[in-house]
């Protein structure tokens, strides 16, 4: 492989979807979405077999041009998952990027009045659109969902809110715990906006008028702006802080709105979605900058709690933070095949 | 003033007060306490006038000897302090200075079966062994209580409990709003106490048998397991940390015996006591690594909704951080003194 | 423009250039190297007219095909390069993309035994193949060179050894001024050694023999390591370091080696050939974590010093770091441009 | 031992020295100079014998009244001094903790026009006061000097300058290899003195007309301008700094001026000193901030290569800062005095 391209030995389709529920979303955002279908050695030689799928989705800031990015001594994940194939070292799969990006950031894989109706592009849009053009296993046991950060966080939900689809995934630092990845945020976010005068809609236009992250507070804004407008928007697309902006304290009705999303809390309440499972990757960076190492254990331990067999889960912590972890997508992504080659046979 | 010494204008008691409240405490630490107590110039030339007081308690990890502590091109603050009045620039009063220093590292001047009687032994018997040996004002009015970090949260409930004792406060980045000065902690403990098998007792044994502060681990955890004795401790003296030690998952029921010491939290149930009080001071540095500006807005806030006049409080946000803020002594000191002053010349 | 794409007004074409000059060299990189030549709105509807030509190279680590890579709520360079054009903002020129990526992370754009002839191959193999191929203006005051960070440095000394073929150039955070840019680096790396038992050929088998970056001292070391192979490589390619990797000692020899190649203290043995050129911009980030504003101040008063006027430099700080400031190279192109262009209607 | 204060069981006697060496210094610092003389237990039972000296010399900013300092859960160094000899740890000497503050933050224990005569006074006022007034012994293996940061770059070159008064020496973290030391902090001061002009009087004229340590620029300028006025000062008191402080380009013959007292750069020219020297102990902790495990390991270096045995070097780093490492001086203060009885043994 040359460190600027690499040919594959599967091939990677890239498509538009034009997506009916994205269409007039709140923010204006393209209704027009492109998606790229990886399609592994061999699919053409079989032209009856069917083949499980993975959907890989992105963290906050990502939209799916991004998998294409290069960095040094390292190759894209696109090219590294067909190079996993390509070895054997993983039974052969679909593999589907999704893109759901918005111009707050992001979308949580939710459906939210604040930035679209992105679980349900996802749901009933994206899997039909590729179940319908190719030869896909579509059995949840054999539709996987993976992702990194929000990607994680997507990851962990979207099964929990639709067993009925995806029956196996993997999060790596996925959002979770929020008391440990969002409230450390929160103080930071009020000094930074005691230059707005404690309105967020401030900083976001000057966000917007001028090149954005030039500013120390855009990070921060930026995160925490995009996530309210998924999980604390009202009906008309207003966006509520989970905190009060001059003195931080905490908002209690908004805030439950958060905690209502974070997965380490959902699990009880989808106990027999998350029990309907066959496979549940989740790993994290031990000096996670959202600690999200924690909401791992958090996550796995509520998991063991309902009753789920430690066989099902591989949970692991590895020496790392928040970034520069798609190394590890590759490792996940084979364990997937496998699960899902195994689910087949058991099937 | 020379670097290593000064000659005060006033005078600098040191005595020994034997504390029937904390004989047996349950750590074994000294039931014989010293107190400096401070008389400014001119309390010998007039044998009749009484004086206001200050009393001035320590944060975590102080004791009252290192009051005597010197820093570069800076005085101690009793040094200081007796400046003040020697120039004129506040109206003499006795400033008695309080050790509530704990083999833990403090007592966050609580009632606790974790640490001792220390919220007591500073009302029940310092205060009247003090009136008992000086001419002091003893109406409340008259009474001040000042303190910086775990100090200054000291210096807010102790009025709160005691309004008979206490009419006038100032708290220097004093411990509140919880969410902000603690959890952000947690995960660092989590992450901390995986190498001490989640056991925080562990660390105990291990950071008291060799020199303490030698590992990354010792300032977080020393923090947290002595707030700990003095919120959560049972009636044992077994202490209760407010989250899985695995996970970092907050305990509700501990945690909430936490909450129900922050100070923006007590105000309701505190508001008669507070709305008696004759002066208020609060403040913090903008940078304060616990947020501690954000708690001492939200406790400026929360005494307005109660009803509180601005003229009572005086709130202020400067450029530091948690550490080196001792130059703000003075400062407060200097408006306690006037208010006392004008309390009694009103009263 | 939309976050995953963008149409050009003008065209990017995609080439490989074979080179003779990188045949065979040392470290077995590719001598088929990806070039990309931009062509500006207006290029095919002049079929006669000659264009300016900017050349641009990138920093350490930094390879042809990075200049697609996406990062959030920004366009890639060559697009917000076309943008400029397309609106007018900067009379049109060719811009073309060099590669000089080698398995060390780069070449510094010199010609050395530890990577090979990278100088060579930009002046002599690259410039002759645009000019072959394109409509080109072939006089210096018609030809640029920018970069950032190891791209700047290039930028700054390839016009001093090659006045003949560069008149123009725009250095971004260039590396200058060596004992602040690099001697901060090496006690870091000493400390990293340690583990390496001194040799940091042991890390380089390491490094290439599992997922690189995922060692805390990767990044200082590849930096190490690559210059060294730049700037001190022996002619069979061994590479010295400037210090004793166990005590950190400098080692004079083979510092000086370096100090060479430091652009300001390369300025006095080059004043004929910067007197000559036609603008240079120079910039820096305030807060440049290798204090390269202060290489960028002290260019600068080294060109003041041998006689160039303030008219020729635009120098400029701007609040910033290292990262993140490729929003700059859109700005010093349309200059470069607007220089070029008064140049010609000079010249 | 209480954490308030220790009964000793030698004694520490507090005097103060008037110095005509320091009379008149530039910076009209007091010529009187208190100083602290600990005699060990024993020292009034055994009226005749004669005792080895330790002088203990303090780092920047240090004065002798903070060794009554208190740390949480630490004793101070005269504290765990005379523990160490009452449990018969170590051998008996006298320790004399002497005094070289200055208003710039110390001396560096130099002769210099920018201070004055700390050096002189150190040897020939001092060590004459001590001898002239206890039972010491006064040939240069039985006395020693040790000191921390400035204090053990003191402790290094007091030695090379003075073989015939001290014969043993410890330093911990001492000042050395300048360019890892000073050079990283060069730019620091640039960029502060931006704020200033570039002028670091206007600075030292704020600084010392406000609280100090206010200002995030104090304590880097302070060390700068301390150094500075100890290495680099004119004849009547000027300071020259060692950079340009607008490019921050080196100066040459100023930064000469500093290397010249680099104790690894000194060591040859003092060879023949340092050879008759009886016992060097040479550590400092493997993250420190100034680097000076570097320096250690090439002190050590140097020692080796004018032939000082292994037998007379104790080397040794340890995890840990440059600050918190007081608990290391009553570790070297034992090995001093072994090494001195051992000395006289062999004497």
């Amino acid at each position: 492989m040359l460190p600027w391209s690499a040919d594959l030995a599967g091939r990677l389709e890239e498509h538009v979807v034009v997506s009916e529920l994205l269409r007039g979303n709140p923010l204006g955002d393209p209704h027009e979405r492109p998606v790229l279908v990886y399609l592994p050695p061999g699919y053409d030689d079989e032209p009856l077999r069917p083949y499980p799928v993975v959907y890989v989705i992105q963290g906050f800031t990502g939209n799916v041009a991004m998998w294409h990015n290069r960095s040094p001594w390292r190759q894209p994940f696109p090219e590294n998952a067909d190079a996993l194939f390509a070895r054997g070292d993983a039974p052969p799969a679909i593999v589907v990027y999704v893109d759901a990006w918005t111009r707050y950031g992001g979308s949580q894989f939710v459906d939210s009045p604040g930035t679209g109706r992105y679980h349900s592009y996802l749901c009933d849009e994206i899997v039909p659109w590729v179940d319908a053009r190719y030869r896909t296993r579509r059995d949840p046991a054999s539709r996987a969902i993976m992702g990194k950060s929000s990607g994680g966080f997507g990851a962990m939900i979207t099964p929990m809110l639709r067993p009925d689809l995806f029956g196996v995934l993997a999060t790596h630092a996925g959002d979770s715990l929020y008391e440990y990845c969002y409230i450390p945020e929160f103080p930071a976010a009020v000094r930074h906006l005691r230059r707005y005068g404690g309105d967020i809609w401030r900083w976001w236009e000057d966000f917007t008028s001028r090149v954005p992250f030039t500013k120390a507070e855009d990070a921060t804004l930026i995160n925490l702006f995009g996530v309210a407008a998924c999980f604390s928007a009202h009906a008309d697309g207003r966006v509520d802080l989970p905190f009060d902006p001059e003195t931080g304290v905490i908002r209690p009705a908004v805030w439950q709105r958060w905690l209502d999303w974070d997965p380490v809390r959902m699990v009880p309440a989808h106990a027999d979605a998350l029990r309907g499972l066959r496979g549940i990757w989740v790993d994290a960076g031990t000096r996670d900058e959202y600690h999200l190492d924690l909401g791992a254990s958090a996550f796995c331990a509520a998991l063991r709690e309902i009753g789920i067999s430690d066989e099902i889960v591989h949970f692991e912590l590895f020496d790392a933070g928040h970034g520069g972890i798609d190394y590890r997508y590759p490792i996940s992504l084979a364990w997937l095949c496998h699960r899902m080659h195994a689910n087949q046979a058991a099937g």
